[in-house]
């Protein structure tokens, strides 16, 4: 069973359970983008975590050992069509310099991992239109001189 | 003067002062990121916004009236090859599906706004090595049917 | 079932039925261009919209939830070849400058949402040949500053 | 002087004298888009159109005879980047499946010229905010069968 | 039926009856260019060209109706590789600032259409070695001024 | 002198003195669309021709020997973006495998050349709109067998 | 049968009777670059040349008549990723300009013909380690003038 | 002093000398495909060669010096659009599986060095039309298994 | 057998047997990235050596055939999007102008040879933190002069 | 004064002196890829290490700052066209699953990274011919869950 096929496996009873991510990642106890990101095969759970998540959807077979397998990482399009995809690309290439230079400010040369790395999707009520607070959290690495 | 002449004189004189973008956001009295994005013709500033920022960098001429035109945007690379940009750029896509079901799940159909928009940077101290936190956030604007 | 068995079901039966996209936004009570729209799984409906929309196409099974489902939106090549579309495309890349300074003049800095958003189509008489007419009419979202 | 050196001129009078398009089309007799559109190397002017205008600006040589002059018109990047033409962009990718369909059920076979064509940009008030309307129009042809 | 497996069908049949598009052109009554181009999905036929043309084939079926049904036009390839092809392109590539030119001096701003457009392939006996003579002939549009 | 300074030159001069592609080839005793491609740094002249275009030009210097050198052909865009030439890809690309299917029907395997190759730009009239008529007329080369 | 399929059954066939090209070759009386390139679906053989080699292989059905029929020709990927192929690309691109030179000073405006074209592969012995001798020898065509 | 600028001065120099590469390279004492590859920056000479080359064009300052300095070889374009170069391309492609499989029967896996290698232009006379006959010649390289 | 199927079988037989590339190189006495790399249809294996892989992993049928047949060798996407795989690529981008000016003082001008290669990876403890050691070990191949 | 700049000051003042990377490194006190990394714009020195290259190099003026500025660090060309660059390339492409297979083996899911990463150079004397072995030692990366 590759990633491919486990995705859809789980998409498919998710979807038949009527589960959310947010339902799911309390089965599993863990956040839910972070879940969500390893049923799309972008992230290795740990064995505990993986049958927890395979319980909840009756799920079994190959997919509680995928889910613990190393994936080969893609997403195809290198600039995303989906609207909502496509602003958080637009959001992080239109004011990518900026945040650069104040991390260069605050930290160094360096840069904020994607691997030591934590992300929270958060609704926020706002009297003008609730708000979507994207959070990224990762941790700041030094450029090493050798 | 077009918006590349003006992001180079604002650099320079930034450069000469020892100023920071946390600085001069404060003599704007507006936030850091979108300070920076400004000068980098990224955003357009009000009147009095341009003329506080130039009064601090000692600007004349026609930087304070191009900060307030707005700018043609772009930038460049679809995909950037800066490892700082490239990592904010791998997260979105990395966990791009993943936070599109979640904006899904807390709102409906529609997106996360890029123009009612604000972006925060911090340094988060943490025992294990300092975090980047950054911060998206943007309304939600819901799909209209018609 | 995913949004392309979802768009090949719907246009099987509606070619079947011999029935135009306007006959079907009749029945559904909405605007053609959304409707059609729905059904190539580039927007969703309403459970009542759905269910009117399969009614008149003889569809059951999980076309009237794929309907309800929040679509991953894409187009494949980014420069349409199809002579009409492309034709659509060149219109906008070639008075995309005008347009722009235009919107800039009677609103300020921002854009024209893409999100809440609707489109028509319309043919107008005209003795020297009869003319398309689409209208493209969004909300002017200004940028925030903060 | 070829099309980029007169466009910056113009541009450059237009801002000296603080001209909107609206008022130069007002001059020229013609619409504002197609007015912006010539001045940006896209469309030809007249000898009296293009006398209007430059009368209008103040400026003299070698633009009036470059306003006449037939063009090579491109734009650079295949996708735009400027969140303004993004957006419309966007918004023809999406819905051009069903703008083509609605198309070929008014007229059968054939396209929306973009040659015998014109386009208009409007402001519409509205309770909840202000919709920037743009008006696609075009002469239908139909292919030629030989 | 999509478009593709039409075309596949077609060319099957022409395969087996062993005949050639300028026969099959005969049979329907118009020219070889244009029928091999409905054959391939880029035009679509009148219902008496389509049953005329499934005639000579023996085809039936969905062949006729997609015959006459609006295809989406698309060619994978941005550059063909195929040589005689590539050569068609790199002739238009090298001579087109050219024929724009003698256009542009001829008929003034505008273009050929590629709509109401026919073209032919001829072979031209020389002694030095027969020529493929190919003609493009389309109506001429000005633009429209507004 | 490279190619793109001497088209600079020439396109200069046939400005000022107001004298078509047509009129020049007649100079030169030459057909036009050829000519022009010389000027275009896209063919060489013989030393007669280039001294002929530049008397009929006034131009002196390296221009007649550039003439004669032999250019390195490069035409920017793979796919053109100005209309007039766009719409000549465009046919070529739709009706690409029909013209490829009848040089093979009256030929056999091979090609048209685009060395061994002329080209015509001619104005048709026609009561419902003259038409741009295009030639090209290439020898036809059978493919080797060793 | 299309030419992938015609590849695939004489690619399986020849490794099952454990036959190189050169014996092949031997077979129908060509050189051996010919005779595999139309078995990759790049040439077309005559009857006889078709017939000796699916007696050879023996295969029956419609490889011998799609061995005769004009196939479309690509490559995939422009630039190959093999580093045979590459080492190919590379040296053709690096010595590319030099040749071009030594072409014109040898033979004056025109191009070596990839149709009226011959190449061989030998290997050539040597102390310091054999070498592969890749001949490619092409009918020189002269630019027509018209 | 660059490669570019180097380059820019020896074609120079050898345009107002009238000199061939094969005169040059008589004098160099080297193959003229090589000689000309060091002057478009494509390879090293040692100090006599670069001396004798500057010499016979009457060149000083950097050009011997730039002649001896390891360049970073680039083609720009991928595919090339001269016409010369592109056959030489097309050749490569259509052909590249087929030399392959030959190198490989004839040597095992490996490879033919673009490195350890050179490269001859020579005319060769035929009386059906004299022939571009270009020579390959790299040591093979077996792949090392470890 | 292609080599995709091969590598899935082998693949597939590895997570069954639950054995490490470490463990099947020693089975075959090589090292594991080669090892690896002929399963992933990169490289060739001898006869011995492809027969004590399929002893192990327990297959038969094509697949030691497969694994000493040339495989045509590709990578799919030519900037890698998983992260570990990315970082190798940044790595050899951002330092290899530094690289290439190394190896030509210390070797002169000419390549590390990526045919005659060895490559390993190791783990060396580090009380900051594992490190990953990845050796690049070829011979270095002069540019020859001719 | 921007790094394109320094880096040209740098290599301009490098070549005049006759130094080499090994020689700088030695002054500056740390290692030869890193120092030319810094000098290509790659990397940040610290004061005193700016101090000692340009010192050592003759420099003064804005380049001492430069090099301790953080750079916007890109490479142009997404593959590599130089020869020594393009080896890399391949041999990272190649070998890249298998890479990536056998630190999953040893370390588990996680990276090597590029930023807390050192590399190195060296000649290995070699009887059948010196070999280039380049060292890539990164930090493993852990990716966090959360």
């Amino acid at each position: 069973m590759n990633h491919e096929e486990m995705t859809a496996a789980i998409l498919d009873a998710k979807n038949r359970k009527g589960m959310t991510w947010e339902q799911l990642a309390e089965k599993v106890g863990m956040s839910p983008v972070w879940v969500a990101s390893c049923c799309y095969g972008m992230n290795t759970m740990l064995e505990d975590q993986a049958k927890a998540l395979c319980d909840a959807l009756g799920l079994k077979g190959d997919v509680p050992q995928t889910l613990q397998t190393c994936p080969s990482k893609s997403w195809g399009e290198s600039v995303p069509q989906d609207p909502l995809l496509y602003r958080l690309y637009e959001a992080i290439m239109i004011y990518g310099p900026s945040v650069k230079d104040l991390v260069h400010e605050k930290f160094g040369d360096g840069i904020m991992s994607a691997i030591d790395y934590k992300m929270h999707v958060d609704r926020v009520e706002d009297p003008k239109g609730d708000r979507v607070v994207i959070t990224l959290d990762g941790k700041f690495l030094p450029y090493r001189r050798w």
